[in-house]
């Protein structure tokens, strides 16, 4: 994911319950939902003890419009219901980076 | 870690190399040691294709004071040298979040 600053990236920690109770089929099709949305910029995912995904967006308006697309307001109430203990999700504005590659 | 916003999250991603070298000590030295900075408000970390740490800092003072800390530019120089294969690092302000437990 290039792009300059300023943009936005969502973090979004959490805790899941046991058993996956069609998790892994929602989490992949969100993330194909979340590629077709305005503004999206990429996305990265790592879970262990607690799962941490950052989507990274253009604008605030285009995380507002995420927030509120239909599919994913679904996926929102089945996480509050069935798949998470907590989350946590925490909307920032990156204002620098710097990388490294071998 | 409960905070009221506005403070600062800095996102490291990373790809790692082959084998251990040390790294997982060094992950757990440097946790320590961050968690003794001045304006260290909290750590998240999660590996599976790709290792992301969040961690979060009253202030860009903070984030820039821990940067320059000894033991830690150490454990960078040797993060290049060898335990990743490459890393993103995006400081961020955190504008807003919200939470869910059960």
């Amino acid at each position: 994911m290039d792009r300059t600053e300023p943009y936005y990236a969502v973090i979004f920690t959490s805790g899941r319950t046991e058993g996956d109770k069609g998790y892994a089929d929602m989490a992949r099709s969100m993330e194909r939902l979340a590629k077709e949305q305005p503004g999206f910029l990429g996305m990265e995912s790592a879970r262990e003890t607690i799962g941490i995904t950052v989507s990274y967006w253009e604008s605030m308006q285009a995380i507002a419009h995420w927030k509120q697309q239909t599919d994913h307001l679904l996926a929102q109430k089945k996480g509050i219901a069935d798949w998470y203990s907590w989350y946590k999700v925490r909307v920032c504005l990156v204002e620098r980076s710097y990388a490294f590659e071998k």
